[in-house]
Parts: structure tokens; sequence; C-alpha cells
């Protein structure tokens, strides 16, 4: 491989990394705004949005620049093909922040509903972990990282399923919290979309490293 | 460009058209399971995701060989990479329909729920025509067709919320209808992301066509 490639890459990675960074940071802030009601934190979370779309458009130049410039073949070829897909992965669970903090934002307005402890305290903490640890898994080629983060899914899920379950049981008890609830359940949903989305980018680092399809089994 | 270049291309064009037919069979069979409780067809669905996972990975395996064999640049070489976003939409969708027909299999046990008109008739119409639609203006570059899709989706937003409201107010005034409520509501979430998907390929076809970043902007 070129020394210019090298650097190329280097520098790609290093471009994700700082989306990653930038979308974590995202949803820590739509998690205050959720758990703690900081409406003075709505604003920033539209505004890193933009700034996410941005970088989304910037790192898929880098890889189109990458493949016209160097041409690469093999695995540096294939690296580009998933590195364009954790960017549109990434570019989603921003997306996702924002429908969170526009869902919180409702809620906030309403009175309090009991919500499960692990979904305020350990389902956030899980996705967190997910996110970072899957773009260094990414950096690092690393696949046992990698599988790590696919089976730290499985706990979210949990907590999502018992997220429905406690809603759904307060929703048939007392209708005054049906909207609430609702919309409650809406931000459990999307914080299990962002732990996929970090599913998915540890998956293609399995598949990059092994050549083993992950994706489409069941695990 | 060269002959066989533009052969592969058409080739792969193809190949994200067949996908494409498949994608939306899907949906359609998903549609029968949960309007006319079809539970002949479930089994179907679940299998033809399978093929669906199976022909995204091919296609990307094509994008791949594409990309070292021919080493395209300009407007080849984003069609590529546009090719590999709209393969994976594709498989999405895909996977979407699996979502709805696991919840439309719950439904077909419990007692009907009188949902709205547009939902049953409208919104599956609407999405099947922007499924086939994105993928045509894909093939074609058609960038009016594109806009038209664009344009299409707000329909299917004006369903979901209606859809959201009726059932919301379902649940406040019978909580026995809480279980099922919340999974139509799924359900047309689930509908609701089909199209996101599809309008996401119509602003990549513009994106090709123009260089425009549609993607990020409210329109």
């Amino acid at each position: 491989m070129s020394l210019h490639l090298q650097r190329d890459l280097d520098q790609l990675k290093k471009e994700l990394l700082q989306l990653g960074t930038m979308v974590e940071a995202s949803f820590t802030n739509a998690m205050l705004v959720l758990h703690e009601r900081r409406i003075d934190v709505v604003e920033k979370v539209f505004e890193d949005e933009k700034l996410i779309d941005e970088r989304e458009v910037w790192i898929e130049e880098s890889c189109l620049k990458i493949l016209a410039l160097h041409q690469p073949v093999a695995v540096d070829l294939r690296f580009i093909v998933v590195a364009l897909k954790v960017n549109n992965d990434l570019e989603r669970m921003g997306d996702l922040a924002v429908n969170i903090v526009k869902r919180a934002t409702t809620l906030a307005e309403l009175a309090p509903l009991s919500t499960p402890q692990d979904f305020i305290g350990r389902m956030p903490e899980i996705i967190s972990d997910m996110i970072n640890g899957s773009l260094d898994a990414l950096v690092k080629l690393d696949v046992d990282l990698a599988r790590t983060i696919i089976e730290m899914d499985d706990a979210v899920d949990d907590i999502n399923r018992k997220m429905y379950e406690t809603l759904r049981a307060q929703m048939e008890n007392d209708s005054q919290t049906v909207e609430r609830a609702i919309e409650f359940l809406s931000t459990s949903r999307y914080m299990e979309r962002i732990a996929d989305l970090a599913t998915n980018i540890a998956e293609d680092v399995i598949f990059l490293v092994d050549g083993e399809v992950v994706r489409h089994q069941v695990i």
C-alpha cells in the first residue's frame, strides 16, 4: 500500500472517530433532556445534528476521493465500503437523538411518569458504550471487542421489552397516562435503534476482518 | 467508459431492480397478514427475508468487484456508492416487512380494532408506489420522478399521524384496546420508516444527477 493511501485511510479513521464522538455527545444530551428535563440543551442537539449531517457528507466525499485517487483493492477497498456504511449509520444515530429530544420536549411539559430504573441508568450507559466501542473496534479492527458490542445489544433489547410491559400496564390501569406512555415508549424504541446501528457497525468490523457475514445471522 | 464497465453497471442496475421487486412483494405480503389476517403468508415473508439478505450480500460483492476490476471514476464511481446505499436501504425495508408481520401475527390472535380507512387502503398503495418509483428513478436517473417520490412521503406521514391520534383516543377511552393499539401503532411506524427509506433512495438519485444534497434539507 502506498504511503499516501495509508495516510488518507488513517485520516478517514480519525474523521469517523470524530463523528462518533459527536453522535455520542448528542445522545448523552438527548438523555439529559429526557431524564432531567434539561430544556436548555434542546437547541444544542438540533444544532449538532446539522454539524453531524455536514460531517457525513464530508466523509462520503473523502471516501470517494480515496477511491478515485488511489483505486485501492482487497482489504483497503473493503474498508472504504465499510466506512461508507458506518458513516451512514452514525448519521442515522444523530437523527434518532433528535427524535428522542422531540419526544422528550413534549414529555417535559407533562406530569412525570415512573419508568424502570434500568431505562434511566443502565440503558443510556450501555448505549454510549456501544457507540464508542463499535468505533473503537472499527479503528483497531478488534473482532473480540466487536463481538462484545453485539452481545451488549441483548441487554438493551431486554430493557426495551421491560419498558414496553411497564408502560402498557400503566396505560391499562390509568388512561391519564396514555399520552406520556406512548412518548416514553417511542424514546425507548429510538434508543434501541441506536443500539442496533452500533451493532451493525460491530458486525461490519467482523465482516471486514474475518470475511464472516454476521449481520444476517441469529446470534 | 469501457464496454465491460457499462455491461457490469447495467447488470448491477438489474440486480437492484430485482431486489426492489422482492422487497415490494414482501411488503405487500406483510399487508395481507396485517389487514386480511392471512397467516398462511407469514412463513413466505420470513423465507423471502433470507433471500433478500443473501441478495444484499451478493450485490455488495458485485459493487466491490466493479470497483476493483474497473476502478471507475466520476459519475460511475458515484453511482456505485449510491448503489451500495440503496442496497442497504432495500435490505432494511425487508427487515421492516418482517417486523410488520411479527406484529400482525400477534394482532391476528386478538379481537379486531377499527383503524382509519387510509391506513388500510391508501397508505400501503403509496408505499408500494414509493418503493417501485424510487428504484425506477434510480435506474433511469429520473430527477423529476425522484422529486415526486419525496413529495409522496408527506401523505404517508399524515396518515401515520392520523393513526396515532385515532389509536391514542381509543386507548384513552377503552383500556381493553391498549395492547392492540400499541401493536397497530408499531406497524404504522414501520410502514412510515419504509417510506422514509424509499425517500432516501430518491434523495440519492437527485444527488447523483444534480450533485445536490437533498437528504439533509427541509423540503
